[in-house]
């Protein structure tokens, strides 16, 4: 991990040292998509077929999951495994039912009813990885607030392993929170069959999740394309910040970065604090900590790009990770609630010495699809509200219309919009107004 | 407009009658727009001057609006008109006030609290057009949520007039919502200004508002370059979807149909009824009224993509409106609140016969800035959740680590993240619990 001493730094040097690793959307797999989404649009089932088995090396019977493989599943699973996937659904839930929106109304003037009321987004697709390894949370995720919303129909794509079948815990954990069909498809195939539809995946309106670089430019083509579909927000690689004391554990601090680390080469974790010897015994502790991990190369490659600036205070420490905008902020400081008043930017707050970003991964209650590379500047993790709609409504009886029609005839003369305006004076007429 | 029965049609050409018309996303546009953001990136300020004098016709002294300007549109505007932007600004103020977010908290187990707490997004940048004719109304509509959600710095840009000078009822809304700083800045420079900033400029972390397609495709370009902005939502020509019947006065379903028709020759207008004769009658006070409009000639142009849509019932009507998703939906009809509940895609709805759409557009309190173009399927219009992130907070003391940090560590396994699981395992340890 590289030392930056924040106080010797200039500005161009401070952008510098909280610079993301670049993400190049490279002409080469911006083609290389646009090519699967055309396969997929042009050629639909068949087309899937064909990039599951030159992708993920399975040749697909059926491409839906059906009942018996769900059974299967099921009887397969640890037991130990299903109680842990509940109990997080179930705090997932009672956190994401308690923040969710709710229906509004005011009277803005006599006779003047205006409102705002909820709808679910009709049909949501939604996408868990299965990269190095199956993610059954990234479901429960994904599909809690899905259920909370009421979305109508609730589709989620997975890749199959090479035996044709998808990870059982994530076929227990979309059951688990209501999903209600699951698909085989993994990659930008599976991007391009829930955005446009093919004879066996419905077409969605909004897609959902996280997901290697090929799911993540084929979003971002699905989503600027009017015949596409919405998705949850733009992604990069996962990150953490955390801000310690010279009071914190650097043991505890030393594990919540490489918990970060381990995600993958180009995760990037930064360690901000006032004290010099906590930055010390940290970067120790590191080192010793990675060096037993199954994924310690993996880390090791992350860290290589990671931080550990000293600042001179944790006013300074604060505004130093509100300039990054992390995914993640950790906060092992000793009066660390206190702390939070000031967090401008961030996808996701974990708040003293026993909170874990993990606790988050999988089962505070909070979601673990946030914004990434900086997006926590002006984006938010995923909730209810992400697969909900929020339509106003507004009605006028003719008291109402007499209250607010002058003014609104006013300000259409100003803009020389003269059918709105009498759209107005037209009705107000009617009432025997004449303005 | 085009008379349609419904029921002759079958499913293509069902799709084909709801059919927006086509924007082409032409190459010449995209690269158009390429070369100003270019531009502005390189060479900021002295871009903005060139391209200002290239499009606006305009000689820019200053770049930013300056208090002298401000106070002569003040001194110059009617006062009519001021207390028209007060009355409406304070309606707006009231209704998005009701409707904005709130913060959120719950204990999801013994010792586990997680909260969802509100951050204003910093520096916003909003975009008042001034095409055809200027829109105070978009800078009401753009700045009043902006200032509730509390964001720092509002920058708002707006075209300015062959004088030199912005329109100055847009600069009396300004103020009178609390815009920080406006420049004189149109198009797809505008856009790029407020994106990446310039020596005027600040940078600015979301866009708002609508505009032409120049102004359309710039918000695409930045929002998918994460050094860019993100924006409000995509855009597309507005619309209008009405249904009536045969009890609705056709004098004011045929005003609404042209107070949508008269903002552009690509704006789209349909009428939905179970009534011919309602149809009929419409058909025929279109035709009378818009005859004696200025921009008659513009809404005949609309009109001529616009449809008739003869249903068998009102629930018909309903799936019609919701297979659209219209930005703007008026229920014309006897039992106009009883609909609502079937309501399931789109922005604004307009309840009964004494709610013109032209209130929403200026002052029943409601936001104009709606998602178009089949969006509503998917996206909500601006209110002030658009202006904040929504961030969450965990914070767990050492009984919520024992109760939740099993249930962790075990889904951490099965996702074979281990230095997931250690920073669960180690705290565990240190508080005498091993897993």
């Amino acid at each position: 991990m590289k030392w930056i001493d924040w106080n010797t730094l200039d500005e161009m040097e401070r952008t510098a040292a909280l610079a993301r690793p670049v993400q190049a959307r490279a002409d080469q797999l911006r083609h290389g998509v646009e090519r699967i989404i055309d396969a997929v649009r042009a050629k639909g089932d068949a087309a899937l077929r064909e990039l599951s088995a030159r992708y993920d090396r399975c040749a697909l019977d059926a491409i839906e999951v059906g009942e018996d493989e769900f059974a299967a599943a099921d009887a397969r699973l640890a037991p130990e495994l299903k109680i842990a996937i509940q109990e997080a659904a179930a705090r997932i839930d009672a956190f994401h039912r308690v923040a969710a929106p709710q229906p509004a109304g005011v009277n803005t003037a006599v006779g003047v009813r205006v409102e705002r009321v909820l709808r679910p987004i009709n049909r949501v697709g939604l996408y868990v990885p299965a990269g190095s390894a199956p993610l059954p949370s990234t479901a429960l995720m994904l599909g809690v607030p899905a259920r909370i919303a009421g979305c109508r129909e609730v589709v989620l794509c997975s890749p199959a392993r090479a035996d044709g079948n998808c990870d059982e815990a994530v076929l227990y954990a979309a059951r688990a929170v209501g999903v209600h069909r699951v698909f085989k498809l993994g990659g930008a195939q599976a991007i391009a069959a829930m955005a446009y539809g093919t004879g066996s995946v419905p077409r969605c309106d909004k897609l959902f999740g996280p997901g290697n670089t090929w799911v993540t430019e084929a979003k971002l083509q699905v989503s600027s394309d009017p015949e596409g579909a919405a998705i949850d927000m733009p992604a990069g690689p996962s990150e953490v910040l955390v801000i310690a004391d010279a009071q914190a554990n650097p043991i505890f601090v030393a594990a919540d970065l490489l918990s970060q680390a381990e995600h993958g080469p180009d995760s990037q974790v930064i360690l901000v604090s006032p004290s010099g010897t906590l930055l010390d015994s940290v970067a120790a502790e590191v080192e010793r900590q990675c060096a037993a991990l199954p994924r310690g190369a993996i880390a090791e490659q992350a860290l290589a790009q990671s931080r550990l600036i000293q600042v001179d205070s944790l006013a300074q420490a604060m505004a130093v990770s509100n300039r990054y905008a992390p995914e993640h902020l950790i906060l092992q400081v000793a009066a660390a609630r206190d702390l939070l008043a000031d967090v401008e930017s961030a996808g996701s707050v974990f708040v003293g010495a026993w909170t874990p970003e993990s606790v988050g991964d999988y089962c505070s209650g909070s979601n673990h699809v946030l914004p990434t590379y900086g997006y926590a500047r002006s984006y938010s993790g995923v909730s209810v509200a992400s697969y909900q709609k929020q339509i106003t409504v507004q009605e006028l009886d003719p008291n109402g219309l007499r209250a607010i029609g002058p003014c609104a005839a006013t300000l259409a003369a100003a803009e020389q919009l003269e059918a709105h305006r009498r759209a107005v004076t037209l009705r107000l007429a009617a009432l025997g107004m004449n303005v």
